[in-house]
């Protein structure tokens, strides 16, 4: 099976590390693939950068030429998945929800431990509109933009005090909050005693268990294919008209 | 991977076939094992049922003695997944909001489709308490019992005009509505369309998911471990005392 | 008028204590009679505990042969009251929902102070499904399991705590949170100054209130009489083939 | 027990007739007192009526010095609840909330059936303020003006005109949505095979309830006694200066 | 235009100073005429007040016979708009809705500060029906009467205590919860760097837009014109019959 | 006062004639200059064109740079107004909120009539996360696509059919769902006897409301400035590398 994980940032180095937490988490037999947008921000945080991006991986499954089963897009928070549902044939599942649909499943409540306090809105409206947002307790951020997630020592002591907040919001399972904390699942996972859901792994899990089930994005209502007109993506070089 | 899926009435026959749609649905590597209760009802339709056969598949895993790696409880709408989570230490999936589950990630709405009218309501409950609600369009009941569903033909001319009435009130993905409509998902889901998911299958990858990636319910909160106390499963046999 | 009040599990002290606030509650000419589960758990803490129960009260007014006019389910936050709407014909009361009406009658926000916290989520659950979820400001712990209530001091202490924090979260009624602390509505309401409703005393009056009307449940939809059907209740003894 | 019951209009004999469905209700030893408000509207119907009603209302306790235990409002969906429960020391239900309250007891989801198709609109807000909307499927109107209710064969038939559309949405138990069908439940009821709550009714015995239960009106927080100052109560005489 | 604000209670220097913080607001060629109710509360402060004050200001309107474009009712969380909405034939608009519709425009959440604790529920109420409730973070209050408002040092010292636990509880916007507070907006906003809106400029601002528009409340189902019938306008003089 | 109004997409022609509904409802006073998105989709029907859209319309205002009052971004339940308001320091209105907060004053429930059943969901989300999802009875497709609307005759009949729809589901108030539509109001509602509130002159009256008024953004929480970094707005031309 072969999946196609999207970055919603440029930053290839990101890509790398999600790709790298994609396949630790993917069974065998499945390839990951991951693609980093042409264009975009080099990282998301806030709705601007999370419209860019969203424009941006579209573009880059559109003009992505090689077959493949399944989409796991991995920004976490970020917007685009109905959209990138309209365009492919195949499942497309993001980490924001991946993360919160297991969450479901081994808590009563759940809690989402996030970069900066400006993505938790973004955060709550993404697990809202997913169907999932009545079982989170809370969405904290941890005052560390997507880009400091480096210095791993600063990132867990950052998410373990984070989490006590979360847990006395109700949390029962924490969920990280971006898919640049890949990895971190485990050793906060155990220093807190409680099980924590990466998204990105949880996404590729799901990604397969569509494939393998033969599901795939229904075409009766919201997610018909795009209708097709004239669309430009990206300002025209100066002199040359839009392409058709 | 070991995986017991537990059904939720004493038919036998039922479980062999939920244990079929299990298998098939299972990854390579997954044994499944289906586990009857001892006692019951013979089908669940309504509260009363449930509740009996929510004790007695609790009952039956607190006695079942070989390991065991994931549970699948396959009773739709039924009670019981709390406590199960509760009693064991492996990760728990219950086929109703399984399904939800994968349903949400193929359609903007969902509809359920299930048997008795009389079993809406309970299905209802089940999938709001099970934080997957806010997405379900409708449950709709085809009039069919839980026992009838053995006509085949009958049960996907019933399946299909109830699913039309689901499709008016929004529902983009369906749902089989019961564990013994397993295997009626393919069939109907052509006939529609749409993609129709089997909640039995859904609930086996789930739980092969939750497992390869190392998670189970936390014990934090709501899902601690059993107070040890006296407890008594059954009518205690005339002339004996209840055991301690 | 004949009440018969259901202890929700097999601890006869406490089958006698419910009864005596039921009593003390009852309008003239009420007759109350309590009744203990032949099986089930010593005293209800949590989901597994709660189905236990849930089926053995069900049992138990199942084989229950004398007459009565209505039903008081005596478990704050147990399950099972749809099941017993659909045994009986009629009019059940669950003491969680029944405290709640009351409540709702007697401030804009009401709180509930339980035994352990691990029930709150329970109770969270069982208020939201009886319709009377959205005016509860909060459900708050004690931290005292139900067999520590026989300690009135330290049960009155840990109450008024708990209050405080009930009171803060904008609950301007509070509710006893389980049927064992029975009793302690009076002195704990004049100590607060606020009314403090007892869930068995409450679900007295609505079942009196109820059998006064001549109303019982409704047998449309839901609530309607179980299909009849091969059922066992608890395991059957060895050597002997489950009943018919 | 001393319950005043006061009309929402000025019409004397809707009043006698609201008394009818009171006493019939009442407990033995309950006496009960109608209360016609001096000024008001002469039926209620729409949101001007109803404030002005509130007002009267509340100026009609206010200036009544008879002794009473408790206070049933008999307007259905009218204003003015919170504001009572301010004035007087002793319980106050409303029969929109009391009738409610009832039919959660006995099904899943209730029903209204009130007279103009413009006061569901203002039932649906009284009940969801009440904290009992959530189980309430459908307000449905009859068509008939409240004063149109004397012709009961009219209205018999136009309730169960109504009633179908409640139950095709739902309702598994009905409530008389106005003070005037009083009466109406009984044959209603038989008609239909389900129960039909009459708020009167409920009203009442909730009122006996609360007071046998020695619980009253919370004074922290919403219903506060209202703060001493200057209130004139309708347009002061010409020549007179307000009094003070 | 002519825009008429109705103040909620009989005090002529309240009146006088919501008229200043309209006109401040209104656009060039808009007149206000502010109408202190002939009877009434002497401030609002608690559902009794506001229910009194409701009749009182639908009694000022139903008397008043200039012409006039628009009403602005300046009763923070006061009742009476629907009512309102039925009597006259121009655009409504109640100053607590105004002021969060726009406070929705400025960020994601607003928060509200107001007089007296016992207010915050009753604006809570009118946020929740006039359905701009969502985005409401909290209601606070500053524990200062209506009549209190005029120390202005101490009103403000009041005001930026409260914000900051709206702040803390996610307002990102704030909304002065007190027509008696139309003033104070510019300063604390400049202190606190966040904007606040003040429901009197709000209001008066939707109110021109309405009329600009062309557009007026809809007579179809809600708010349709009051039925023609006797209503009488508080208590009659002694000796006099009430009026037809 | 200036406002500009974005399109969102890039059909000239629709620009004009959002322009020509802009500038007949605004103020005496206001300047209405209307964008055209370099690039983006020609029509946006369903998130793939949203998407695009949203981030066509960021760059278009990250690179205009006239001076402007306010933003009126004219997408009928398009994507981006969260990021156009980290962007810009004036006010943003979006004409999907702007048209449902005047709704809301004009009736108990609103109905939207936009184009393709596709865009409904799209749009339900959008009102739900402006906060004003509550008060909306129903999203109704007319199957008219964006450029169909040039056909006013058959648009019309269309949106007459679809409003019968959306005022049985309750809508008192009707919305016109597509920027296109503008100038339809008059006449249809008219003929339907209520009021039609047309989403770009809503915006354009909200806009000059909070310009007038002072108001803006709010920095605090979710709409901060965009953290400085990379970003590329759309793919770099072959042969150069993206700017910083």
């Amino acid at each position: 099976m072969r999946i196609v994980v999207t970055n919603c940032n440029t930053t290839q180095e990101m890509t790398e590390e999600i790709v790298r937490g994609a396949r630790a988490a993917a069974g065998p037999g499945t390839t990951v693939t991951g693609l980093t947008p042409a264009w975009g921000p080099e990282s998301a945080e806030g709705w601007l950068d999370s419209y860019l991006s969203a424009a941006a991986v579209i573009d880059l499954l559109r003009t992505y030429e090689s077959p493949y089963d399944a989409v796991v897009m991995a920004g976490f928070g970020e917007h685009g998945r109905e959209g990138v549902r309209e365009l492919v044939d195949v499942p497309v599942v993001d980490i924001t929800e991946a993360a919160a649909h297991l969450a479901c499943l081994l808590g009563r409540r759940y809690g989402v431990i996030t970069t900066l306090e400006r993505s938790c809105g973004q955060i709550e409206d993404s697990l809202e509109l997913a169907g999932v947002g009545r079982n989170c307790a809370v969405v904290v951020g941890t005052g560390l933009g997507v880009l400091d997630l480096g210095d791993t020592a600063r990132t867990e002591a950052a998410f373990l005090t984070a989490a006590e907040r979360a847990c006395a919001a109700g949390a029962e399972v924490l969920v990280l909050g971006c898919a640049g904390m890949t990895g971190l699942q485990r050793v906060v996972g155990e220093k807190l005693g409680i099980p924590v859901v990466d998204g990105v792994a949880a996404a590729v899990r799901l990604a397969e268990s569509l494939v393998a089930l033969g599901l795939t994005t229904s075409r009766a209502g919201s997610y018909a294919k795009p209708v097709p007109k004239r669309r430009q993506w990206g300002a025209p070089p100066p002199g040359r008209p839009p392409s058709p």
